[in-house]
């Protein structure tokens, strides 16, 4: 937020509306009516559309103390996107609405929409349409995500089998240990002024500040001609969405403690915490990783792909949920799920 | 809300999503997936996509204390339907992400969700997603609507033509008496404790709190074979939404003030608080009517829909916008529409 500072009230909905869609470019031929009219208008050629949605709110999924705005568009975006590649599908449009109050300037709703178009060109997306009002205190974010995907190629939640491979994407555990610190730099600072220095964790930081969603993946399944068995994205924790996948295919599952993927530097910065960085995985959340399952007579077509590790696989329901850790014992997990009701 | 109260704590996110969704029926064929997974796949079949999407916010959109929950949560729906007719396309599927404070209990958001589901069985529209979440203070509510349409039958708001009849579905400038009468017991009540008696006022009471779409007003057009040349939605006042159609369309009007529908009740009402109900018609705001215009030769269409009044002519741009009053005078329209942001 620079030193110029224009009031928003001074352009009024409709003037915001012009100004903040002015840069806004459609990149599918499909967008056949955009931002400015009463809705959007998409046209489709015997695919199947994909919808998802979800709501960010200041105080409770972000602190703007230490998010800054452009990372924030950029977010919000990035957890719808992740949504519909975790059905196998490809992200076509979004439309976002917001609400904010007068603490805001029109250079703040630059730096956000600013993350917004960044993230809509990186990942290919039209941004359509949305709503824009005040609000009485904070800063509401509200985005829609539409993709498509050719029929039948969807990938549920409910259809993993007895057997198949449990898999993840990346690492996991990153952006919960990025929110320690921050949540934790944020204390010493209002309590000393003392500016946080944090070059070290750059990469856990980075993991919650600006995730990227694994457009990667879906792109490489197509290539490979790999349809998981289901799927899910990791925005709880991995326990809790393992547990989805279990819960609605009526299986069980075993994963090894020691094939978790725990970046390096979020494993250090746990053990500094004294922390285990395996709870950290399971409970955290936010990772926007792909937790899927997949037949084992594919095996061969994702063993080499260094982005995806084989962390378990599927059992009856009868076995129930298990970790089996380093030391050889067997837990059972427990859906810690990064649970905004309990606060 | 009753005696009895359930925290929504005690059931956790999914729970609740479990709980509010349990009675979610799906109407479409085209539903092959809907609530439980992270997306909602729609299919289409030479159909086209129209989306649009709507926040509300407590404390600016609306007032708990008269408004009830159940009524809420229509209005949510309808207010994002009018949007989808507006374009002269039926609504078919919906998302609702809501964030709330622990102000609100389980029975308070079932009253609310009663309200949802009552508008999707009245018209007809699939509740496919959504997200709940914990806001630190006050209501949001963000619902995106997709409706389909016949290729390329969709109404702009930009293709009005010169000499094209100006047209109004309904009554007009009754939701804004209706919020005047609410706002005024709501301080008589804060400062002496007396109850209000809206009995004479139901009309324009039940405007505001329980407005509808007009639904029928699209079905009447492809019955009868008309395709408005533009048309739009009145939320913001009769005033702003033809100036929204003229300088889309790049044409000016003339609106005849004795042709302006408003309702016997709303006229009364007007004059007891000494305002103009002409003024109160044209930058009020939340009736949901349809501005539209027509081609001449589509008259004869329409002359015998009371539902239907033809309030003005298109003209060229360098003509303006003007109001012929009933004195025989000629006002310069100005967009005096119901702007959040000047609060």
């Amino acid at each position: 937020m620079g030193s110029e500072r224009t009031e928003i009230s001074s352009l009024g909905e409709f003037g915001l509306i012009d100004h903040l869609t002015q840069n806004n470019e459609t990149r599918h031929a499909s967008t056949i009516l955009s931002v400015g009219d009463d809705a959007a208008v998409i046209d489709h050629f015997g695919k199947q559309t994909v919808i998802t949605t979800d709501m960010l709110v200041e105080g409770i999924h972000f602190d703007l103390m230490y998010t800054p705005l452009k990372h924030l568009g950029y977010k919000s975006v990035i957890v719808n996107l992740s949504d519909i590649y975790a059905m196998n599908a490809l992200p076509t449009h979004i439309t976002i609405s917001i609400a904010f109050s007068n603490r805001f300037s029109l250079e703040a709703m630059d730096e956000f929409y600013e993350g917004v178009y960044a993230a809509c060109e990186k990942y290919g997306v039209d941004l359509i349409g949305g709503d824009t009002t005040s609000s009485q205190k904070g800063f509401v974010i509200s985005i829609t995500a539409i993709g498509e995907v050719a029929p039948d190629k969807f990938v549920k939640r409910s259809t993993a089998q007895k057997s198949d491979l449990l898999c993840v994407t990346g690492f996991v555990g990153a952006a919960f240990l990025g929110l320690t610190i921050l949540e934790r730099e944020k204390r010493i600072f209002e309590e000393t002024g003392a500016q946080p220095d944090l070059e070290d964790q750059s990469y856990i930081v980075g993991k919650l500040l600006k995730p990227e969603a694994r457009k990667d993946i879906i792109d490489f399944f197509a290539e490979s001609e790999i349809i998981p068995t289901s799927m899910i994205d990791v925005s709880d924790g991995l326990s809790s969405e393992a547990l989805h996948i279990c819960k609605q295919s009526n299986l069980g599952c075993i994963i090894y403690e020691d094939k978790i993927p725990i970046h390096e530097e979020a494993r250090q910065f746990a053990y500094k915490l004294e922390l285990d960085p395996t709870a950290c995985a399971l409970s955290g959340g936010e990772d926007y990783e792909l937790l899927f399952t997949l037949a084992q007579a594919d095996y061969d077509k994702i063993v080499l792909n260094e982005q995806i590790s084989v962390i378990g696989y599927m059992t009856d329901a009868e076995e129930g949920m298990h970790i089996l850790t380093r030391g050889g014992n067997k837990h059972q997990l427990t859906a810690q799920g990064w649970n905004h009701m309990e606060s």
